[in-house]
């Protein structure tokens, strides 16, 4: 079972992910949103690369079951219903809704992904989950961190941890041993030593500190609270659904009391 | 003094870039080829990004004055002079030479940061006096790890490790805290844990296990000599030659006996 590990999505094609098994990670905050938005009871996430996209499929679908969702630069898109924090995806709002879903990151890494084999959404908040389909699977994976692209380099520190904390479990989990490539041990390596307290190495993270001066610091509790929200979001070929197993679980306790859409 | 890590370069442009202090960081081995030829001599080292330009360049210039270097896959690229091992850049054959230099990762690198403010080259054999050059400066710098093309996301742990040791060296240096990017913790964190044995470190990693399979097994162990050839590669605006306090210094004593070039 080999792993690999890439920390930004930003130079990969879809070429080079076609067929392969991939892990789309983007802790803050698409993974942990997606999860929470679909754990909420919304029918479907249909990722976007861009806003003019999102425009267009919005136009194909009836206005009364669809909602867009997104951001840019942490902040809700203009005609937009929702931003990108899980708070405004709670169960009144988003029950039975397609939500058409553009960020600067982790929707372009998914819309990347899209013709690979089997395509699913990992994060803290559901990791545990994650962790027991890559076992069952047991074919190799890529975990392929959205990272962040205004940072030269695309780094990020909390989606490399995650990516790390999921090959730790995954080696307890499994009977072979790991193959891991050179990202795979850097994260493993990185998970040891800064994933002692997620909620620390959230607030102290390039874009932690910045959604916390934007006025996201609930966000950042919730994306670390590891399975908070014990569901597994798959690629069904033209959006994202929970698995059939993971239906119908509904909202984690632990998800807050949501804030109302913009409409 | 901030400082940023890019794990890879395949995704930055040259924009990105202009006006930045950039270190460019190619362990295997570009970055230690470089500097093992300016300091066995050679004139100057002319980083292409492609066989294309090479070939375009070479035409325009004296071709007893002139060598073309590099590889792909490792291995010397046809119509070539030197392929990419630092023991074909002896003194008899680099002598007042300038050398075209094509490869797979590190010249692709070097181009797209000629626009740079200051642009170094920087591998283990060169380390301390690199960090000597960055504290006299004492500006923001860019670490740009070369990385690894075919790797999916072009992590490459040996430059990651020396971009990590290069933090923690400088960190020590320099009166002042450094403030570092995620990219920069994350650089450091992995000196940390896999820089105690430099030579087991490239031994072990991804381009590491490649050279040795296709007989470059010396290579790895002059690659991994910190300090072995203390002199520092600047870019001129128009090509790689040494700093004028190295000129001069002539080879160390290190480098073992050069193969003969392909004529």
């Amino acid at each position: 079972m080999k792993i690999e590990v890439s920390f930004s999505a930003a130079h990969l094609d879809e070429m080079q992910l076609r067929e392969k098994n991939v892990v789309v990670i983007d802790v803050l905050r698409a993974s942990t949103t997606i999860t929470t938005a679909l754990a909420n009871g919304a029918r479907e996430i249909i990722p976007v690369a861009t806003i003019e996209n999102a425009v267009k499929v919005s136009g194909s679908l009836f206005g009364d079951v669809t909602l867009r969702g997104g951001e840019r630069n942490g902040k809700i898109i203009q005609g937009f219903n929702l931003g990108n924090s899980p708070l405004e995806y709670g169960p009144a709002t988003v029950r039975g809704k397609s939500i058409i879903y553009c960020t600067t990151n982790g929707s372009v890494a998914l819309v990347r992904a899209r013709h690979a084999r089997n395509l699913l959404v990992g994060s803290f908040v559901n990791l545990t989950r994650l962790v027991e389909f890559m076992s069952e699977v047991s074919a190799d994976f890529l975990l392929l961190c959205a990272g962040r692209v205004p940072a030269l380099g695309g780094f990020s520190l909390e989606d490399a941890v995650c990516a790390g904390m999921i090959i730790d479990r995954l080696s307890k989990e499994v009977a072979e041993v790991l193959d891991l490539s050179d990202g795979a041990v850097a994260a493993r390596t990185l998970f040891k030593s800064h994933g002692r307290s997620i909620p620390k190495l959230l607030k102290s993270s390039d874009h932690g500190k910045y959604l916390a001066q934007i006025g996201f610091t609930e966000d950042l509790k919730i994306c670390s609270a590891v399975d908070g929200v014990p569901v597994l979001p798959v690629w069904t070929g033209t959006s994202l659904r929970l698995r059939k197993e993971d239906a119908g679980k509904g909202a984690a306790e632990s998800v807050p009391a949501e804030k109302p859409p913009t409409t």
